[in-house]
C-alpha cells in the first residue's frame, strides 16, 4: 500500500472532506486558522436555535469541500484549470474568513472600529504568505480579484459562490430550519465558464430561484430573527459600554488581550494584527462573565442578562418607530433603574436591520442558454426571481430591556 | 384564538421540541440551566469531529423531547401516569446533567476531585427545589430512584433510557458518524411497563441489538478515538499542572472564579456549589489561553499545544505498554525539553481507556414476550447481544508529546 | 401487558405511522384501498426521477399521519374535537384519493371520460359506507364540506391541507428534489382555528411563503418537467388510440377488465364502479406491453416507445407554438412513417401545461395575527407571496416523436 | 460553452448520478435494461414496508454511482486503472442484475427452474456484447472473474462490493429501517489494493463491523420478516399451482408471454432468453389479477388473497416444526376449504429461511494494516466480527392460510 499524505474529516453534511495537499495542511495547522475553531459561525443565533453552535473553521472547511466539487465539475466540462490554480483557489477559500474576529458579524466594526473583516483577512493572508515563502501569492491574487481567470474569484466571492452555498446549507442544517435548504449539488452541476466568467446553465434556473428565495428566508427567519437580533445587539451594547468605561479610567479589570482593543487609538499595524489573531469568542465571553460583577450597573446588568438569556424584547416592522414614544420609554426605564437618560439608551433603542443580500453592485449571477447567449439573472424572464431581487431589504427594530428590580 | 403558554424550539434532529408547562419554563430560564449552554456535550471531540460542538443544554432538551414521546406512548398503552408524574419526569430529565462542570466527563473528578456529576446534580436540584417552593420534590424522588413507579426512574437512568437514546442519536448526528444511528423512534414504540418495570416488547429485540452495537461503536470510534482521548488527556494534564503550581504559590495569575477550585481543600458546601454553578467551558478555555504565556514551561507548553491542536500522539492497544520503554521515552523527552523526569510525565504517560457502557450492575434491559414472560436481555437467545454485552471494555493507551524546539 | 389493537408502519419520511382504530383497519384492509398499492403516486415521473415510484396507498397513509398530528395540535390548543370527529377526519383523509384510477392524474378524464376522481371517490365512499353500516357518514360529510366544523374539511382539502403537505414532502423525498422540501412540521405547529375556520398563526408566514414557493417549483421542475410531460402525454395518446381502434372493431385483443372502459358509452353505475375498482397501473401497463405487438402501427409504435423510454421530445415555452410549423412537422413525419396526416397527430402535437395550484376560487389560506384579526394570505403585506400567487400558471408545450426507421 | 454528452440523474440517496460515456448510455437505453424499471428491487417487501417499491434499475444505477466513487478513490491512492478498465467495470456493475426476472429473488428458480440469475445475466451480456460489437468484452471478463486485476471483480461481487453497499443503503432508505444504515462513504474511503486484491485499511474496521451487523439485521428485520416471507411464499405457491394446472391442460387463460415459461420443458436457448427479457413484474401481477377469477379454487384463492393482502400467518423459530402437527393443520384446512390434502399443501407448509450472507466460500474481506500485513476479516481480533460471522443463518418457518368462508 503506497503511503500518501491525506486526511479525511467527518462532516455531518457532506459526509467526508478530504485534505490532500501540503499547502492546505500548512494553512489548517496554523494557529491563526485553528483560532476559527473558537468562533461561532452564527454568533448569538444559538440563543434561539440551540443547534447553531458550529464554527467558522467548520464553515470554511465546508466551503473548501464545495470548491473542490466545483473545480472538478468545471474540469470535467473541459475548462482548463492548472493544478496550481486549483490549489490556490482552495487555499483562498480556506482563508476567506480568516479576518473574522470574536462573534463574527455581530461584533464586526465594533471591536475593531472601521475595519472590515475582508480587509483584515487580506492583511493576515499577506502575513501568512510571507511565513509560507510566497506560496499564497496566487491565492491572494484570486481573493483580491486580480487574477486573470475571473471565475476563480467568482467561485469564492460572488452572488453564487461556495461561501454562500456552504453557509446557507450549514446554517440551515444546524438550526434545523428547512426553509434554508438549497440544492447546492444541483447548482454545482450547473456551473460552467463562458468568456472567462462563471455561469449557470439555463436549466439550473429553478435551483438559482430556490437559492435566492432560501437566502432571503434565512435572513428574516434566522439571521435577523428578532430574538437573535436582540442578543446580538446586547453584545454590541456591552462592548460599547466597556469602551466608554475604558475611556474614563483605562481599566476594565480584565488584564487580558482584549484590553488592547479598548485603547483610544491604534493602527492596524503588525502588533495590533497579532493581538487580533489571539482573540476569539472565549475572550469576549469571559469578559462578559467577569463584567457581570462590574461596579458599573449598566455593564453588569447587560452582562448578567446576556449570560442568563434575559434578552431585550425586540420588535421588527417595515416603518420607523416614533422617536417620541421611544424617548418616553427610555425616560421611564431611566427612572425605574435609577440611571441617566443617556445610560437608558443602552436598554431602549431603535435601529435598522438590513438584509444585505443583494446590495453589492458589481456581482451578478450570469445565466447561459444552450445557444450560448448569456444574461444577468435580473434580466431573466422569471417574475419570482425578479421580485425576490427587487424586494425591500430593510426593517426597523426596537429593542427594550424588561427590567425587574 | 386562545392564548396558551407554549414555546417551540427548533431542533435539527427531532424537528421541534415543545415546552408547555410553567415549571419547565422556570427550570429552563434559570441561570444554572442556561449555564449548560456554555458546556460542550462532547468535550474535546470537536478536535476530530468539527461538528461536535453541541451543548449540554441541547442534549438535555433532546432527552426531554424523548421522554415526552415515551410517556405518551406508555399512556397510549394504558399505563396510568398522572399529569404530576409526567411533569416530574420531564423536570428530572431536563435536570439530569445539571451537575456537569466545564468539559463534562473530560474534567469530571479533575476539577472537583472525588465528586461525581450525579451527586453534584442532586445537590443542585435540592437547591432549586428550595427556590421553587418544593415543586421539584417528585422529580428528585424519581431521579434518586425512590419513587414508587420504578419505570419512571428507568426512563431517565437505565440501560435503555432517554439520556442514552438522545446522546447516541445527537452525537452521531453532529459528528456525522453514521455508525451511531439508532432507531430511537422504534425503541420508544416498543416500550411498555410490566409489574412496575420498564420493558421492551419482544419484537423490538433487533432495535435493542442495534442500540447496543451502536453504543459500543460510538465508544471506540468517537468517545475513545485516539485523538479525542489525546485532547482530553491534555486538558486533564493542564488542570493537574495548574493545581501543582497553585499548591506552591497560591497564584495562577487568573484572578477568576476558577481559582476557587485550586484551593487545597474545600467542602462542597453552598459556597462551593454556587461557585461551581458559575463555571463553564469559557472559564477553563480562557485560563488555558492565559496560561499559554505562563512562566512555567510545562503549563505554557501544554496550553499552547491544545490551542493550536498540537495534540499528543496517542496509541491504543489491548495489552499494557512496557513500562521500561515508556520510562525511556520519558527520559529522552526530559532531555530534549530540558525538564525534569517528573515533569516529563506530563508529556509521556500511559493509562486505561474504559468503555463504561455495561459496568453498572443494577441496571438491565428487560424484554417481555407476548405471553407475558420477561427476561433480562443478557438471557435472551441472541448470540450477538450476548457477545456484545460480554465484550472486553478496556484498552490501554499511551500519549506522547511530539516536541519540536 | 394489556393487549391493544395497534399497528405501526415504517415510513421513511415520518418514521412510524400508527393505526389504532377499528374503522381505520377496516378501511385499510379493504380490497379497494389495497388497490392503491398498485397505483403510482406520480404516474410517469419515474421516467425522469427513478425514485419516484411510491404509491397512492403510501401517500394516503402519510396524509393520515399528518392529520393525526394536526388534530393533536389543535386539541392541545384547546379546540374541542370529539373522538368521533377525529376518527371521521382520519377516515376521510385515508379515503381522499380512493377515486383515483390507473396512473392517477395522467389518465384522469382519459380512461373514464368526463368523471373527476373526487366524484368517483365520493361514489366509492358511499358504497363503503353501506358496507360498513353507516360508519363513514361523518367522514363523507367532512369530505363533501357539509359538516358544521368547516376546519375539518379544510384540513383535508384546502390550500394548506395535509394532502398537499404530504405530497410535496413525499414527492420531494422520493425524487430527491430538495427544492420541494417544506417545513410541514412547523406549519402544523402554526395551525389554529378561529371562528370555525382553519388559520395559520402570523409567525408561520415564512413557512407558508416557503410552502407556496416550493409548490410552484415542484410543478415546473417535477410535475410538469418536459420529459415527465412527454411520458404522460404518450400514455394518454396510447389510450386515445386504443379507444379509436375499439370504436372500429370492438376488439383490443386484451380480454381483460380494461376492455370495459373502451365501450362507447356507459354510465358510472354500480357495475362500472366495481369494474373501475378492479383497475390499477398493472392493467394499463400490461395492455401496453401486449399492444406493443398490435397490428396497428400507431398503437404498437407508441407502446414500444413508452416501454423502452423513447419518449417524445418535448419543449415548453410561455407563448403558443406556430400552428403552421406544427402542421409542417406533422406532414413530414406522416411521410417518413408512412401514416396519414391524422395519425401523425399522435406523434406531433401541442398543448397547454397548467400549474393548477391556485385556480380554485373558494379556498384560501387564512392568517391570524396575535390581536385576533385575520386576513386572507393574498392580502398579506408580503410581496413574495403576493407575486407567487399571481404568477402565470400556464405554459405551452410541443411533443414530437423522433422516428428512426 | 463546450457541448458534452452527459446526463445527471436525481437520486434521493446520493444526490446526483452522472452518466458520461457512450457505452453506458447504450446500455441504459437498451430495452433489456429499461425492463429493470419494471421489477421491484425487494419483491414483496412493500407489503410490510410501503416505501420499498424501488426498482432493480434504480439499484443498479446506485451501485454504478458507488463504483465511480470507488474507482476514483483507488486512482487517487495511486492504483493504476486505465480508462478502458473503468468503463468496463462501470458497464459490468450496470449489468450485474440484468439476469433478474419478475420479483427478483422471490421467483428465482421458480419461474425459470434451475437457472440462477447470474448465469442468465451472463447469457444476456453476451447477447448484448454481440449487439454492441464486442464492446462489453472486458466487462464480461471482469464479471466472470477472469480479468487479471482481481480487485475489479471484487468491487462488483465480493463480501464488500458496491452491490451490497448500495442495496443495504437503498433498502434501508426506502423501508425507513435505520438499522440497515451503513457508512458506505467511509468504507469507500478505506478501500485500497494490495497484491492485486481489494483490501480495507485497518482503521476502517469499525465500519466493516457495522456493515456486517447491519447486513445481518436487514436479513432478519426486513428481507426475512415473517410477513414479507409470507407474501413471497404466496407468490411462489401461485406460480407452482399455475404450473400444475398448465401441466394438466396446457392453458392458463392468459394468452401472454408468461405462458412460455409454463411449458414442460425448454432450453434456455435464444428464443427462451428473448422471451425472458420481455418479462417483468407486470406480467406476473397481471396474471395474478386474471387468475383471481380462475376456476381452480386453489389458484383463485391464493391470487385474491395476495391482491387483497390476506397473507399467510407466518411464524419463525430456530428449530424445526413438528411435522405431525403440521399435517394435522393441513388436514383440518382441507376439510374446511373442501379441498384435497395435497391441495391443502398450498395453504399450510413449512420451510427454512436462510440468511445467505456468509455462505460463499471463496469471497472474503481482506484487512490491511499500516505495516502492510493483511488478514482475512475472520482472523481479525474483534470478537463482535468473529461472532457475527459465525452466527446461525437459518430459521424454520411455518405459513398458514387463515380461511374464512
Amino acid at each position: 500500500m503506497s503511503s500518501y499524505p491525506r486526511k479525511i474529516i467527518n462532516d455531518p453534511i457532506y459526509g467526508f472532506i478530504t485534505i490532500d495537499e501540503p499547502l492546505l495542511f500548512q494553512i489548517i495547522n496554523h494557529p491563526w486558522y485553528q483560532r476559527l475553531r473558537r468562533i461561532y459561525q452564527m454568533a448569538m443565533a444559538q440563543m434561539v436555535y440551540p443547534g447553531a453552535v458550529h464554527t467558522r473553521l467548520h464553515h470554511s472547511l465546508g466551503a473548501y469541500h464545495l470548491i473542490c466539487l466545483a473545480l472538478n465539475e468545471l474540469k470535467a466540462k473541459g475548462i482548463e484549470i492548472t493544478p496550481a490554480e486549483c490549489t490556490a483557489a482552495k487555499a483562498a477559500i480556506l482563508l476567506h474568513d480568516i479576518g473574522h474576529g470574536p462573534f463574527s458579524h455581530a461584533l464586526e466594526h465594533v471591536l475593531v472600529p472601521g475595519v472590515h473583516h475582508e480587509s483584515l483577512g487580506l492583511q493576515i493572508m499577506q502575513n501568512l504568505d510571507e511565513e509560507f515563502d510566497g506560496k499564497l501569492e496566487t491565492a491572494i491574487s484570486i481573493f483580491t480579484n486580480q487574477y486573470s481567470k475571473l471565475y476563480l474569484h467568482q467561485l469564492i466571492s460572488g452572488q453564487l459562490d461556495v461561501d454562500r452555498m456552504d453557509y446557507l446549507t450549514r446554517d440551515s442544517f444546524f438550526t434545523g430550519v428547512s426553509e434554508g435548504v438549497i440544492g447546492y449539488d444541483r447548482i454545482l452541476k450547473m456551473l460552467t465558464v463562458y468568456e472567462g466568467q462563471l455561469m449557470v446553465e439555463e436549466k439550473g434556473i429553478y435551483s438559482v430561484e430556490k437559492f435566492l428565495v432560501a437566502r432571503r428566508q434565512m435572513y428574516w427567519q434566522v439571521y435577523l430573527h428578532k430574538t437573535v437580533l436582540a442578543a446580538e445587539k446586547m453584545i454590541v451594547k456591552i462592548i460599547e459600554r466597556a469602551r466608554e468605561i475604558y475611556a474614563l479610567n483605562n481599566d476594565l479589570k480584565l488584564n487580558a488581550t482584549l484590553d488592547y482593543f479598548f485603547k483610544e487609538y491604534y493602527d492596524m499595524n503588525d502588533e495590533a494584527l497579532y493581538n487580533f489573531c489571539l482573540l476569539d469568542d472565549y475572550d469576549v465571553m469571559f469578559a462578559i462573565k467577569k463584567w457581570s460583577n462590574h461596579q458599573d450597573i449598566v455593564l453588569s446588568t447587560l452582562c448578567t442578562a446576556l449570560l442568563n438569556r434575559k434578552l431585550y424584547k425586540c420588535k421588527l416592522q417595515t416603518h420607523a418607530f416614533d422617536e417620541n414614544e421611544v424617548d418616553e420609554k427610555r425616560r421611564q426605564l431611566a427612572m425605574k433603574m435609577n440611571i441617566s437618560q443617556e445610560e437608558a439608551g443602552y436598554f431602549v433603542f431603535t435601529g435598522e436591520a438590513m438584509n444585505t443580500t443583494y446590495t453589492l453592485k458589481d456581482e451578478r449571477i450570469n445565466i447561459i442558454s444552450k445557444s450560448g447567449i448569456f444574461t444577468d439573472i435580473s434580466q431573466v424572464d422569471d417574475p419570482l426571481i425578479h421580485k425576490t431581487l427587487s424586494m425591500p431589504v430593510k426593517k426597523f427594530y426596537i429593542c427594550q430591556f424588561v427590567y425587574s428590580a
